[in-house]
């Protein structure tokens, strides 16, 4: 018999009336087998075919937006304004994967031209470019029930490097889930995709993701979600007959140095915007800060006292999920028992039913440094401000950190070329460093990083926010002494898609 | 006390005098904290002075020519010629990566600019590039001592996206390594490196490589070698407590599939060609063609009786250790013994001591597709021919293919346009395809791709010849609002590198 299960909505508590089946592993197979025979002809789709898929999808996204909020809404208790504004950026992420397809650059097209009369060996015509790497298993976030899950950045710029997708549904959301599934399909009936193009599979057990990614023809891993989650998903697939990457963004603390000129000359409004920063969507952002640095000094008091008081006056509603709220329960009372550390500052939780309080807890620079708890995440709206004794302390504590997401310094000119030594620390620790700017808020843009060292991600190498996420799902291969006839388009004689070439060493979208 | 080992001479059998000794725990912690403390310095080093040592290396490796290739020639038993050969093309990779460090677009330097009044929320400006990874272990390899050992692909790919390099020399050739090494010392001292920049160390037990690849300050491994190497390196590197990429590169059999036009318009010169192909270098290239393919038929007949006959008036001489003739005899003895299998063809050994014969084996498509071991490899002359009974059968075969460096089509233009459902599935199984030509030969240039799917290496992702083989070494970062002055050059509006750089989403050298 089908395993079944309900959404839950985190605000009321209640059971939602809709039910879902775990797939089975019958079904999973046949997804997988379509998968990857809708791989060949889909990888080998025009341009222009497979930019207007995207744009579809997005259409359909915009046709089923307030039934999509709404039910987000439902499984999520984040606010309609929220889940409005994520779906916008999940249609501009489309967009951009779907501009990003046309313009070509990304597929590192090089030519490099043969020479018959070359001594002491004719030299080869050999023509390289970036090619789609087989059927990708996705896997959504329960912190972003658009923009990180069925239609999220994964999804869509596997689909645009040109791999059928194979969705695996949060089990948080699932009637979210379902709704943007049914958009995808529609736009693949609408344009003419393969069939296995997408699929979704649903599932509450670890047997669904493990079959999935242990299945001989998924060829890459795309998770958003908590360590646990991705170190097993990235174990399974390097213990495979052949191993896979897997692009797993597991969760980041984010830290947040405030240098001494930036506390003088605005510390309370850094106070209050960090507050704003760590209570964001119940503290529930990939970039949430969950730890920030000050020297010790008058203005640092002044400053963990706005922090505190700002901190206070927050009020959160619910997370998540019941789970998320009671993990966050359990190591904030973990924290505020350990002697180290000092409960500054206790927000409102409000009404609703799985709602947290914001905490703020303050440590100094050496027990910071001595008790390796205080670097573990808190996922929820807790944070912990650090008062360092002396610059050489500060510095210790970065060296000392982790890989995670991104690392930020509020600081005046002054401070940050005092502090060269300090970013060049943090700038060596993740994928994105902000300066005077708060971490939440990942800009989609080709320069994006989301991405870091272990153990923020298991592939330092990537993002999965930004132009190239695309790159995590292709792999190089070349063509020696092709006729033209044979070669794909972007490699003939005379540039047809007109994109920029590497000829002979040298950029250009001259034909040959 | 500490281990010594001697090399052998492969031509006499004879032990070299020159004693080397296995590198302490205490020395390899010690050149890997060097190597830490050197990647700061040495990551931001200006290009023109990166390119300069790079420059040093090759000439001092110029200097040292007679000297090293006599050494390699008493340990390798490959010929002064070949040698000599490797040297150059050991110095033109030198000359192509400090291009390449010059030229910069390698980088994926990308800038979206900032727009403050932009709705709902200011545009923050953000800037991307690869920065090198920290120290890397490089293990080099027994077939090739010089261009994919010590100042090899690796080695100096790593260098020049900025990584420390940690050399493991191969056993089989410790004195040709001291020499390479002491090449790269003195290029160091005259460039004014950091200290610490490379280093090699000395092992024949595995404890020295896996000590080196589970230090938690090496961040990336480069490898040559063997599946059963390779692969226990990947694993180790994945049970890390920050687990690291390994670029493994393990071996491949290098299909060749020989259609009917071909066979018919010049059989008899791809018969020559491929048994010259097979026995070159007594077949110890990465990209030595082990397996054939024809469509049973007259003209494949003849084709074979060719082969079969330069095969048999082929010489081979000694391999690269005793160890790997030992293993040659091994298998070749099992695939005579094999039922399905016919011994078309027996070459010569020479008079030298570990010399082996270049042997040719026939079997059916049939016995092909139900005998997996026909596929695996077997490192050195040896090859199979495969006469498939249709069509079909030729495509089932390739679609049974695991992961190679290479395939090669040999066809007219008829015979390619016929097959192009084949050429596709070759093309999903490899790095590299070839028409009309032999594998082995790895032309380094831009557009090369020595790498594959597994098992061929371990990040398919990856080449590691060519232009791109530097970009394993790198990860992306992003800067968000940095004032100029902490930029990199790269990224500064002026362009001061004159870079190629993606500004808004277009390709462009022009400053801001």
């Amino acid at each position: 018999m089908k395993k079944d299960y309900q959404a839950i909505n985190p605000i009321t508590g209640e059971t939602l009336s809709q039910t879902f089946y775990e797939s089975s592993f019958e079904e999973i197979n046949t997804l997988v087998d379509l998968a990857h025979n809708a791989f060949g002809d889909y990888s080998r789709l025009n341009i222009e075919s497979k930019a207007n898929f995207l744009k579809e999808i997005a259409q359909q996204l915009i046709l089923s937006k307030d039934e999509i909020v709404a039910q987000a809404q439902l499984e999520t208790a984040l606010p309609a304004q929220r889940l409005a504004g994520e779906l916008q950026r999940t249609i501009n992420q489309i967009h951009l994967f779907s501009d990003i397809v046309i313009e070509g650059s990304w597929k590192d097209i090089r030519i490099d031209q043969g020479n018959p009369n070359r001594e002491p060996l004719p030299k080869p015509d050999i023509r390289h470019m970036l090619v789609p790497l087989g059927p990708v298993a996705v896997f959504g976030a329960s912190n972003f029930p658009l923009a990180f899950s069925v239609a999220g950045g994964d999804t869509i710029s596997a689909l645009a490097a040109g791999c059928p997708v194979i969705f695996k549904a949060h089990p948080a959301h699932p009637g979210t889930s379902d709704l943007v599934a049914k958009a995808i399909n529609v736009a693949i009936e609408k344009a003419g995709m393969p069939k296995g193009t997408f699929a979704m599979v649903h599932g509450v057990s670890n047997a669904v993701g493990g079959q999935l990614i242990t299945h001989p023809y998924i060829k890459a891993v795309g998770f958003t979600g908590s360590f646990v989650g991705g170190k097993a998903l990235f174990d399974l697939a390097n213990n495979r007959e052949e191993p896979i990457p897997v692009f797993a963004e597991m969760g980041s603390i984010n830290p947040v140095f405030i240098l001494s000129g930036a506390l003088k000359e605005k510390g309370k409004a850094i106070a209050e915007g960090l507050a704003n920063s760590i209570t964001l969507g119940v503290g529930q952002f990939c970039t949430n800060p969950g730890l920030s640095f000050v020297l010790a000094s008058e203005e640092a008091d002044q400053f963990i006292d706005h922090l505190a008081d700002n901190m206070n006056n927050a009020v959160c509603s619910s997370m998540l999920t019941n789970t998320i709220k009671a993990s966050y329960d359990e190591k904030t009372l973990e924290l505020s028992k350990m002697q180290q550390v000092e409960l500054l500052g206790t927000g409102k939780a409000d009404e609703t039913k799985t709602s947290v309080s914001p905490m703020l807890y303050k440590t100094s620079g050496n027990d910071f440094l001595k008790n390796s708890i205080l670097s573990e995440e808190v996922f929820g709206p807790a944070s912990i401000v650090t008062e360092a004794a002396s610059s050489q302390e500060l510095l210790d504590i970065a060296k000392r950190l982790k890989g995670h997401l991104t690392a930020t310094v509020f600081g005046t000119t002054d401070d940050l070329i005092n502090h060269k030594d300090l970013i060049a620390v943090l700038e060596s620790k993740v994928g994105r460093v902000i300066i005077n700017n708060y971490p939440t808020g990942v800009e989609v843009c080709h320069s994006m990083v989301h991405g870091g060292p272990f153990p923020a991600t298991t592939a330092v190498q990537s993002t999965s926010v930004g132009g190239n996420a695309i790159k995590r799902f292709v792999r190089p291969i070349c063509y020696q002494n092709y006729p033209q006839e044979l070669l794909p388009k972007e490699l003939k004689d005379k540039n047809p898609l007109n994109v920029w070439r590497l000829v002979d060493g040298e950029l250009t979208k001259t034909a040959l």
